[in-house]
C-alpha cells in the first residue's frame, strides 16, 4: 500500500470549514497520510484553502460520493442521467481543485436501499457515462474508482464480478475499482480471492469492520485480505473507515442505517485502527517472507 | 437442535395454494422436518387443507412475517400501531389454524430500510404490544420469536445484547429471540458469544450464508457457530434459509434486496444445505467428545 | 485433484498379504480409486497378485516409506548413504513390480526424531542420492515424491520452501514434492501460501487432520487449503491419512508417536473423510464460480 | 491474566549467570512483569542474587522444566522414579529460594519423543509423586503446574483431558495444568474449549505460535483462545515463548527439535510479541463488551 489514510467522518460531520480542517490536522496527528472527504459544494467550503492546508500537512485528499436518487445516472429516466452526469462532472473539478487525486464510491447509482431491481438499460447508460466522465477526470488528474457496496446501498455492482464487467463496458482502461472490506462481506464468496481477480483495476481500498465499528471487532478474517493485498502488489490507497453516531453526518447515517454507537471517542479509534492495520500488515509481510525462505 | 428444516421461499414464492403443498412435499422428500411460511392471509388459503398435509408429511409448519410501514408498532403513530397490533394477533390465530408452533420474524417494528433512527418511545410501545401479543400467543400454543435482523432491514433490533433488552421491556418470559447467521454475520461483533449470550431465551435459528446463497460459499465461520449451539444446549427448531432471484416473493425480494442468482436449482441446493448442517452438527459434537476425552 | 485415496493403515498394520488385500477391496467399495501402502518387502509378500487386485478393482497404488537411521542418506556416514541408496532403488523396483506410480515419504533422511541438527554435506550427500534415484524411478515408470514433515519426524526437509531449494540441489525435474496438511500446520507460516508456492511441484498430496484423527475435529482451518489447490490446478492424486492405535503398524506408530485413539471403527471414519473432501472441494469450487460470475 | 512474560532463551542460552541477569533486564526494558527460567542447579548459580534482581525490578520468576530419561517418574523403574522424585523436591526449593511463584513444564514425565506407549502403571505412579511432590510446592509458596505437550515431548499428558483426569488421579487440589498453545494446536479437537473444560484447573498459559516463531506467522486462530480466557476469567501469568537457533540451550534445542531460525533478532521479536498480545487481549474484551451492549 502506498498510504494509510483515514475517512473524515471519524473526525467530523462535515458541515464545516473548520471541521474540515480539524479532520485534516487530527488525520496527520495520527500518522495518517491520507483522508477521504465527501463531496463538498464549493459554494459552500474554501476547496483552496483545504488544497494548501492538505498539502502543508502531507496529507493527501480524496473524495468519495454517491448519486441522490433524483439524480441517478442508471434509473433510465433521461433528466436523471443528465443531472447525475452534471453531478459527476461538478464532482471531477471539485475533487481537482481542493488537490484531490481520486473521486471514489456510488458514481454509478444512487446510493440508496433500492426498492427496484436494475435493468440492462440502466447498467448500460451508466456505464456510458462512467466512460465519459472518467476521460473528464483523467484530463483534471484525478482518478474515477467504483466502489463495490452491499445490495442495501446500491442494487447495481455489488461484487467485484460485475466491477470487472462494468468496466469493460465502461470502455475506458482509467476507471478503476473501489473495494471495502465492509461490503465484501456481505456480498464476496471470497474475499481475498475477490482481490486477486480485480488486481490492477484495484484503484482504492477501504477498510471497515462487518459491523463498522473498531477494527478486530467483527466477524472478518483479516489475514487473507492482507495477504491478498500483498499478492497483487497493491500499491495505491488505503483508507479506514468507522461510522458511529458519535459523529456523524445526517444523510451518510441515514443511507448508511448507524442506528448504534460502535465508538464515543475518535481518538483512541484512530490510534487503534492505524496500530491494528500496520501490525496486519507487517504480519502478512512475514508470513510470505518466513513462507520463502528455505 | 430438534428439527431441521428448510424456508418455503426455497421451493416457491407462496402465492398459491399448490405451491406450498408442493414445498411441503419437496421439503419431506429432501428429509426436512420443519417448513418456514411467511404470514399467509387465511381469506386466500386453505389453512386447514396445508395443516393436514403438514401432519401426513410429519413436517412441522412455523411462520414468519415483517410489519410492513402502516403497521409499524414502533412507529409512535396510535393508528399503525393498532394496526400492527390487530395484523399480528390475527398472525398468531392463522398460525394456530395452520397447525404451526412459532411466529417468528420482524413482528417488532416494520421490515424495511428506515430512514429515520428509532426512538425510545417507538421501543417501548413496541415492548409492550408485543408483550401483549405473547400472551395470546401462549394461549395459542404459539411461540412468539423476535428476529434480530440487520440494520438494512430493520432500526429496532440488530443485535442479541439489544433483543435480550427489549424482552425483559416486553415482561413477557415466553416471548424468545430468533437469531440468524446471515444478519448476526453483519451486526454481531462474535456471533457465538452471541449464541452463548441469548441462552435459553434462543427460540428458534435461521441458517443462511453471508450471501444469501449455498452455505460454505461465503465468509461466516460454521464451527464457533455448532459449537456455540452445543453449548447452550439448544434444542429448538434449525431452519436453512436462501433466497435467489430464480423463486421469488416479490415484496420479499425487494425487502432483502435480492439482486442476484446465488442459484438457479433448488433441489441440489436443498440436499447440500442438509448434508453441510448435519455434517457441521455432527463435527461440532465430535470436536466436543473428543475434547473431553482423556 | 486426480484421484482421492486412503492410506492402508486405517484399514491394517499391513503386516499380512489378506490384511493388504481386505485393505484393497475396503478402499474401493468406499469408492476410494487409490490407496497408500507402506514399502513391502517382496520376499514377504505376493507384489503380482497385490498389483492384479488393484487393477480389477481399479485402485492405484502409491507407496510410501522413511529411510531407517542405520540407512539415513542424509548422515554423512558413507555405509549409511550406501545403504540407504540399496533401499530406495529396491523400493522403486518394488512399486514398478506392485503397479504402483509413485514412491513417496521421508525418502532423503531417517524418519524419526533427531538428537543432532541437520548439517550442509548431509543435505548435498542426500540430494545427489536423490537425483539419482529419481532417475531410475522415472525409468521405472514411478514418481519420486518428497514428504515435508514436521521437525519432530526428521531434521532436514521441514518447509515447502526448504523443498524446493532440495529439488534445485537434486538436479532432476521429475522428483516432486509430498505436502501433507498435518506436518504443513505445524511447520508452515501459511500452508495455503506455501501450495501455491509449490505449484507444479505438487506431486502427492496429504489430508491428515491436525491430530491426526477425523477431518474436521482438529484446527486446521481447511477452506484456504481447497482453494489453493484450485488455484494451482492440481491434478494428482489426494489420499486421507489417520492414525489410530486402533489399527497399527508398530513400527510407525512409534515414528508418528500415536499415543492415543482417535478413533476405533475405520468404516465410518473412511466414509466421513471421503464425504468431508469431496464437499470441501466442491465447495471451493462453488466459491471459485461464484466469486467470478459478474 | 495477571501479568505478562517471557521466556528467558528469548534472551540468553541460560548458562552464564550473567545471561540470566541480562535476560532479567531486558524483559524489564521491554515492560514484561515476568520471566520463565529453566532449571537452574543451585551449585552453579548465584540464586540469591538472581532473587534480588527480579524484586528489584518487579519481575516476577517462573521456573520450567523436563524431566531426563533416567529420571522419569512415569518409568515403571524403582530407580529412576527414586530419582525422579529428588530431583522435582529439589527443584521446588530452587524455586523458592530464587523467589519464584510456580514450577512448570513436564514435570511427570521425560521430556523426550517416547519410543514406548504409556502404561496405566506409570501414569499412577508419576500421579502419585506429583501429588506429594504438589504438597511440598504448596509449603514452600510454590505452584506446581503440569504442562500438556505435544506427542513428540511425552507420551503421557498430550490434552486438557489428560491433564484433568490426572489432576484428580493425584489427588492434590492444589496442582495445575500448564498449557500452551503450540501444544494445542497439535492435539487439541479445539483449543478454546479446551481451555473453558481446564477453568480455573488452569495455572500458567504458554503463548507461542504454531512453528515457535513470531506471532502471527503461523497457523494459530487467536482470537477464540483470547476470548476463552476472557470467558473463564483466567486471572494468572501468560508468558511468551519462541525458539530460535539463534539463541539457544542446546539440550532444549534438541529435544523441541528446533533446526531453522524463526528470527535472529530477539529485541523486535519481544517487542512484537507483547504489543501482539495485548492488543489482542483488548479485541477479545472488546468484543465481549461491543456484544453485551444493547
Amino acid at each position: 500500500m502506498r498510504r494509510l489514510g483515514i475517512h473524515s467522518f471519524v473526525w467530523t460531520g462535515g458541515q464545516t470549514q473548520e471541521g474540515l480542517e480539524m479532520a485534516l490536522e487530527k488525520s496527520a496527528e495520527h500518522g495518517y497520510r491520507c483522508i477521504e472527504f465527501a463531496y463538498l459544494r464549493p459554494e459552500l467550503f474554501d476547496l483552496d484553502r483545504l488544497a494548501k492546508r492538505s498539502q502543508a500537512l502531507d496529507v493527501q485528499i480524496g473524495v468519495t460520493m454517491g448519486l441522490p436518487n433524483d439524480k441517478d445516472i442508471s434509473s433510465g429516466d433521461p433528466d436523471a442521467v443528465a443531472a447525475g452526469r452534471a453531478m459527476l462532472s461538478d464532482a471531477v473539478r471539485a475533487v481537482r481543485d481542493i488537490g484531490g487525486d481520486k473521486l471514489g464510491g456510488i458514481l454509478y447509482s444512487a446510493h440508496m436501499k433500492y426498492g427496484r431491481a436494475p435493468t440492462r438499460d440502466g447498467w448500460m447508460s451508466s456505464a456510458e457515462v462512467i466512460g465519459e466522465i472518467g476521460r473528464e477526470a483523467s484530463e483534471a488528474g484525478v482518478m474515477l474508482t467504483l466502489e463495490l457496496v452491499n445490495r442495501f446501498e446500491s442494487n447495481l455492482l455489488n461484487t467485484t464480478a460485475q466491477g470487472l464487467k462494468f468496466l469493460e463496458d465502461c470502455g475506458n482502461p482509467d476507471v478503476t475499482l473501489h473495494m471495502d472490506t465492509f461490503h465484501m462481506q456481505i456480498e464476496e464468496a471470497d474475499p481475498a480471492q475477490a482481490i486477486r481477480m480485480a488486481g490492477d483495476k484495484l484503484g482504492y481500498f477501504h477498510i471497515g469492520e462487518s459491523n463498522r465499528g473498531y477494527l478486530g471487532c467483527g466477524t472478518i478474517q483479516w489475514e487473507p485480505i492482507f495477504d491478498a493485498l500483498l499478492d497483487i502488489g497493491y500499491d495505491r490507497d488505503v483508507v479506514f473507515e468507522s461510522f458511529s453516531t458519535a459523529v456523524v453526518d445526517e444523510g451518510l447515517s441515514l443511507a448508511c442505517a448507524i442506528w448504534r454507537d460502535t465508538w464515543d471517542d475518535n481518538d483512541p479509534l484512530a490510534a487503534h485502527a492505524k496500530q491494528f492495520i500496520e501490525l496486519k500488515h507487517a504480519e502478512a509481510k512475514r508470513r510470505r517472507d518466513t513462507n520463502a525462505r528455505p
